[in-house]
Formats: C-alpha cells, sequence, structure tokens
C-alpha cells in the first residue's frame, strides 16, 4: 500500500515526531503553561509570524518580502478571535515537480523534489481548515502534494499525451483500443482530475492512519488549486472557496460541500444504510427541530429524492434529532460537523454516541478545470483562494471590487499581490471594538481564522 | 394508501379492462392476427389517427384542425420504422384544476375535474416514451395528471399563500414558525415541486400495482410541462427533452437521465449494495469491456467517486460485464435498459437472471422552473417538448432555426404551431428511399417513434 510507503518515508521524520508539528507543540504548551501558546504556521511564513498567540490582539501576517512566494503569490492571515487556541488554518505553496519512472524502477529510491526542466513541473496552492483542532490540516498542509506528485507520477504516460492510452504502459491489447477512448472522450484532463481524486483519497488515508496512532484527531478541509500543462485545476472538499476576478468577469471556480449543499447524498445514504442512525436520528429535513404537540399534523418536510417541500403527517419518530439541522452557517450533520467533505475526522463520534460521523463524510474533491488557452488573461487577473472566515464577510462581487480598485490604485507597488491580500484580510477581520471585532459599518466582522492567496496569472510563464 | 384509491376509482374502468386499453387491443390482436396491430393513440388524435399501422409507412398525425389543443398548442407524432410493432410514444395534453378540500371532506366523494374559475387551474403537456412496449407509456398518459391533481390538492393550502405554512392546516405551534419557513427560503413554488416529485412516485407505484395484477411488463420515461400560477414546471425522468426557443436565446428546461449521466448515483448504489449485482457485473466502468489478456495490465477506469479516470491493475473480477457498458445512445444498464429514471419495469430483470433493473432506477423528475414574471415573453417564444426520436437528428440549436424561421414564414396561418410540430417531425423522419429513411444530406433519419409539442407562450392567459 502506498499510504503505508508514505508513513515510512515521511511522517515519522517529518510530522507528529517532529520538533515542530502539532503534537510536540501542544505537548510543548501543555508543559509551558500558561504561557501563550505556539501554533504551527505555513513554512514560507517563517521568520515572520512568530507562532504565538498574542492574547486579544489579531495580527496580520505576510510572507517575508524578501522571500517572495512563486508567481509572487501574494498571501495573509489572521488568527480567530479566541474562538480556538490555535491558527486552524493551515497553508501550502510550492512546486510540484512529476517525474517519469522508468519501467522497473523502485518506489523505495529517494525521489527527486526540486524542479528541473526534465519533470513535468507543476505550481501548488493550497488552504485548510482544520476542526477540532488544527492536527488534520497540519498533516494535509506536509503531505496532499507529496499524494498529488505520488498519484500523477503513476499516471504520467497517461497525462503526457494528448489522448490518454487505454493501457498505461502504452500496449495495444486491443486494435481499436484508441477508437475506445475517444469514444469516452477521455482527455489528458480527466486523467489528472482522476490523479487529485485519488491524492485526496489517498491523504485521507494516511490522516487517518497517522491521528488514529498518534492518538489525535479532527479533520480539515482542503481547497488546492495546481497549475500543470497550460490548465488550471481547482480540487475542493470543504467550504473554502477560489474565484478567478477578471476585469469584466467573477468565475467561481469551486463550490462548497456542507450539509445543506448535500443534504441529498446524506439523506439517501441514511436511507440505504439506516443502522448508521442506530434510531437516535431521523434523515428527514423540517424547517424547525418537532416537538410532542406537531406528531398528527402535517408539516413541512424533505427527505432524500425531494428538491422541493412536501408536507408529512408527523408520527413520534419524527421528534428525535434530524441527520441535518439548522439553517445556514448553523448547519451541522448529526448536530456535529458543519462539513460534508474533507479529510481526517476517522474517529469523529456523535457526542456521547458511538455514532460515526465519517461515513457520511466524502474526502472527493470536486475539481474544476481553467484552461488558459480558452481565456484571454489581462495583467491584473487573479485568482483568489481563501477560507470560510473571508467568505463569511465578503460576497464574491464585494471582493471583486476590492481586487479591482485595490491593483488599479497600486500599479507599481512589486508586493502589490501580497499587499491585496492583507487588505482582503484586514477588511474581513475590521477593527477591535472594545471586545468586539466590527466591519467599517459597525456590523460583526469575522470571528474566525482568514487565510488569503493571491495569485496572479498573467504571464504566468516567464516566472517559472 | 392513495393509490388503492386511484385504483378503485380509476384503473378497473380507466384502463385494462377498458376496450380501448392495452390490454384489451393485444387481445384484440391475438384474435385478429395477422392484420395490422391496432396501438392506442393520445385521445386528443381522434378521428385523425386510425391506430392501424400501414406496413413500411410513416405518415405524420396532427390533431384534427376543429378540434385545436389548448394555447392553440401544436403537436405532432410518427411511428418507428418497424423497430416495435407499437407506437410506444404516448402524449397527453389537458387542464388539471386543483380543488381546495374542505377540512374532513371525504375523498370518496367525486372531484370536480372541469375548469372551474373557483379552482387553481393549472395546464399540462406531457410525453411518455415506452420500452418493452407501450403498456407503462399508456397507463402514465392516462394517470399522471390525476397523480399531479391528487398531489397538489393535498397540499393545496401550501400553494396559495406566498409562504407556505408550516402546518397544513395553518395553526401555529411555535409563534416562529414562519421565521423558520422563511430561514430555509422555502416558497410556493418548492411545495408545487415536491408536489410534482411526489406525484411521478405514485404514478409508478400505480403503474407497478397496474402491471403485475395484468400481467404486463415495461416502462416509460416521462416528461411533464405544468403551468400553474404564472410559472412553468418541467418535470422529467428520462431521455426526453424541453427547449424553450426565444428570439435570441435557447434555454433547456430538462437534463436527461441515462445510465452515462447518471453513472456515479449508479455506482455508489452497487458499491452500497453489492448483492444487486449478484456477483455477475462488475461496478467499474472501463473504455471497452476488458478480456483476459488485460488481466494484470493498469487499464483506463472509473468507480463511484470519480469524475476523473485513473488506471486500475485489472483483476479477474473486472473481467464480468460491466454495470454500466457501451457509450453514446448505445449505453446500457446491466446490459439492459438505455435509460436511468422513469415509470415502470418493476418486474423487469437481466435476461437468464434474477438480477432486478428498478433498484437502480429511480422515477423521481427533476424538475426546473421557469417563470414568466422574470422574462418578457415574445409573440414566437414557444416552448418545444420532444422524445429522444427527434433530439438524436436534431441538436437544441438546429431545432431553434427550424423554430424561427418557420414562424417567420408563417405568421397569419392560425394552424402554424400545429404546422410546425409536423415540419419538425418531417425534419427527423426524412425521406424513404428503398428501404432506408434518410435525412436531405442522404444521412440516416430517426428510426424512433417520433413526438412533438410546441407550445406558444405569448398571451397565454387570454385563451384560458
Amino acid at each position: 500500500m502506498s499510504s503505508v510507503w508514505f508513513k515510512k518515508h515521511f511522517l515519522r521524520s517529518g510530522s507528529a515526531a517532529n520538533p515542530g508539528s502539532a503534537e510536540s507543540l501542544r505537548r510543548g504548551v501543555e508543559q509551558q503553561l500558561p504561557a501563550a501558546p505556539l501554533y504551527r504556521r505555513p513554512k514560507f511564513l517563517r521568520g515572520v509570524c512568530s507562532g504565538e498567540r498574542l492574547p486579544g490582539r489579531r495580527p496580520i501576517y505576510c510572507p517575508p518580502r524578501d522571500k517572495p512566494l512563486q508567481w509572487r503569490t501574494g498571501y495573509a492571515e489572521v488568527i480567530n478571535a479566541e474562538k480556538s487556541e490555535f491558527n486552524e488554518d493551515q497553508a501550502t505553496c510550492c512546486q510540484i515537480s512529476v517525474r517519469r519512472r522508468e519501467i522497473g524502477m523502485e518506489e523505495e529510491q529517494d525521489w527527486l523534489i526540486l524542479c528541473s526542466n526534465q519533470y513535468l513541473v507543476g505550481y501548488y496552492w493550497a488552504l485548510f481548515d482544520g476542526h477540532g483542532g488544527p492536527d488534520a490540516a497540519i498533516i494535509a498542509s506536509n503531505y496532499l502534494h507529496y499524494c498529488i506528485k505520488q498519484k500523477l507520477e503513476e499516471v504520467v504516460e497517461g497525462i503526457t499525451e494528448a489522448q490518454p492510452p487505454m493501457h498505461l504502459n502504452g500496449c495495444c491489447i486491443c486494435p481499436s483500443d484508441p477508437q475506445f477512448v475517444e469514444e469516452k472522450q477521455i482527455q489528458q484532463e480527466d486523467v489528472v482530475i482522476g490523479a487529485l481524486e485519488n491524492a485526496f483519497q489517498e491523504c485521507d488515508e494516511v490522516i487517518g492512519q497517522e491521528m488514529e496512532a498518534t492518538n489525535q484527531s479532527g479533520g480539515c478541509t482542503a481547497l488546492a488549486a495546481l497549475y500543470l500543462q497550460g490548465k488550471l485545476y481547482v480540487a475542493n472538499a470543504g467550504d473554502s472557496r477560489a474565484i478567478l476576478v477578471q476585469k469584466q468577469s467573477v468565475v467561481p471556480l469551486s463550490s462548497e460541500f456542507t450539509p445543506e449543499t448535500e443534504r441529498q447524498r446524506i439523506q439517501q445514504l441514511a436511507f440505504l444504510c439506516p443502522k448508521l442512525l442506530a434510531e437516535e436520528f431521523t434523515r428527514f429535513e423540517f424547517p424547525r427541530r418537532l416537538k410532542g404537540n406537531d406528531v398528527g399534523q402535517k408539516v413541512l418536510y424533505r427527505d432524500y429524492s425531494m428538491a422541493g417541500w412536501g408536507y408529512k403527517t408527523v408520527e413520534k419518530a419524527d421528534l428525535k434529532y434530524p441527520l441535518i439541522h439548522g439553517h445556514g452557517k448553523q448547519t451541522r450533520l448529526l448536530g456535529t460537523l458543519a462539513v460534508s467533505r474533507g479529510l481526517g475526522d476517522h474517529q469523529l463520534k456523535v457526542i456521547d454516541t458511538d455514532i460515526e460521523v465519517k461515513p457520511f463524510l466524502s474526502c472527493i474533491p470536486q475539481v474544476k478545470v481553467f484552461d488558459f488557452a480558452s481565456c484571454n488573461i489581462k495583467e491584473d487577473d487573479v485568482l483568489v483562494l481563501a477560507t470560510d472566515g473571508l467568505w463569511d464577510i465578503l460576497s464574491n462581487d464585494e471582493m471583486a471590487q476590492i481586487v479591482r480598485s485595490f491593483l488599479d490604485e497600486n500599479r507599481t507597488d512589486p508586493y502589490r499581490f501580497s499587499e491585496l491580500a492583507r487588505c482582503l484580510v484586514h477588511t474581513a477581520r475590521g477593527k477591535k471594538n472594545g471586545h468586539q471585532w466590527i466591519l467599517d459599518g459597525n456590523s460583526p466582522a469575522s470571528y474566525d481564522d482568514i487565510s488569503v492567496f493571491v495569485i496572479p496569472l498573467y504571464k504566468r510563464d516567464e516566472d517559472c
């Protein structure tokens, strides 16, 4: 199993046993209490962010100016307003070099990770938003790109030809194999999408094994952007969001996966496998939790097969807690989780029960593809990736307006994308007013962790 | 159960035991052989279409000019080129009056079906494309509108107020009930959508019971359009299609449901309930059926969680027949069916096995809503509903071009929508050349049954 391989090569030396890992940081925290807790930050912030929490303050951190990120990418982050003692967001930004493996070459050999023109070079950005602690997000931020590299290398012959071969080794057992592949309209990009899907699954397994071995818990969302061979692949599992901002248009490159958006999938699973609810939950959705005196009445409801609403005569069993309950940001799966896709949460159970949440979660991302060949990218066109802390405050259009006016007013600043990321985070974090964080109009600002990448897309190949 | 109620009120006197029903027609056919088979046609064609097959000929039938359909709707149909001895398409066009039931009023009382201003009046058009015989399509064409009427009447209090009440009887057990409904953004139209979804399910049950009782078999697709309270609801289960054609735009109002478009849902069910495949099928998709010498090779594949393609090392179990196999129109579910949603097929088994197809089928339609208030409908704007016989030959844009130029050239003809329907059917049927049916460019025409409604949308309320 390749997850075993991962474990052997990376995990013991790279995460839990590492002096900088979440586990050892937490141990450190326990020993040092009541000193300010340390929390692990993205590697590229080193030297800027202390990883120490400043009580009552929420400074915004950007990478150091003398160590710019690839493509002059801007990044900024801020910790939550004491919702958690850690910043549960994590971020990664790196190149991924995909090596064509020689047949018979052993996996045991060391990988070449440095960029090289002999290899297929990809550019990778990812955001992870942890829940139940930062541990899953830390492991994912350290390993998802290795999983992607590995999965791409496993199918490299399928992504270097315009039409992927039926057989990976290129042999042609049936003379019309190319025709079968063409009839199914299978293209290079479909194999990259498959590799990304499999990489998320692999990373989820690694997290499960690692968390179990080290007695850690929690999960995280994952939003990853990969630029490869002239196309941008955006893979999303959770409620972060990626948006392409152009002069005239705003193109969403991800959808959110929450108990609300995935209601039908989740309810259908409960219908097919009712044991998963242990007779403690009802799979039906109602506008509110039902009460004893609703019994016998006809009330609004939805089942798994319905996009619309019907009326159902309430039975006693309908008084159980609903599988999906609440509305908007407050919607919870099994009263527990606010997202329906992501990595980790293998041990998560509904409080005081043996009911597992994991069977209802999916670790598979939805992958959207943006082909640069189909679009004339202009100078100020950027891709913005951000965790839900930003999107709780800014709509896509509000964000796009800030992006356009900021870049227009800061034409010459070489750090403009970094400053723009800072400006976006600053807007959503707001200002402190007494014990509250408020926006300009006095409405509440985001109390969540906020992380933002601003990735300039113009002349993207010149920096490589 | 309301399906029992249906049976009692309609089925025994309205379908199988009726002199015009499929069953009695078939009995008649058996007695009269080798005379030309009779097949049941839509009621509104009476006097025009003999219901008798003319060997080697495919005349196009339209409703009689002295009995125009509601809204001056055009309709035309043609039988297949001897693919089946029956025309498996069926059509219905009628008003649906939805009565507000008095509380305590018994279901036993007769329904008022005539249009009346005291009632909510809906306009209904539907196409059904049968497979394995015309029986399911005939029952559906006779009863789906009753199911819709019944389901709408059951929730009429929910569709006559802008915001549906939490409790159907209007009582307010919790003072903030209206707020809960508002937070969930539940509107009138959601309750109509729910009623349509439930009506399809009800009709499917009726068909199942009726087919079992009369030893009939087969299934059908269903595409239904309902105009109610200023909105058009298009409910689709199968591979028929509804398109709104306007001067400047072509708006699809349905999506097709086939083993290809519903691959992931079908594969996931097989993953969760592997017994359904009885170890005779593999749930994986491959570009072609695998052979013995593919074993051990890495070949292209997709599983339920994948939108992309990966490579899988072939095992012996992968040589089984695939759950979904073929490409394009040839794609089959369990080697048997070309559609994945529809009504009927309760007894359908994979040939020579005990494997049931029905668990993989869905009878739930997808409902799309078009709100006339949001769009300025012009004189020649029409809704076109057609079975796959038309869409196999014409793309949406080609169809729209014919619609626009035909209506432009026939401004004054009072039968222009009927003539347009005839023109569309004629285009897809082509001409006979020897034993073949060909298009103008000599390519093959449609050999299938073809049925088309052309529904003018301008000043739609004037004819009511």
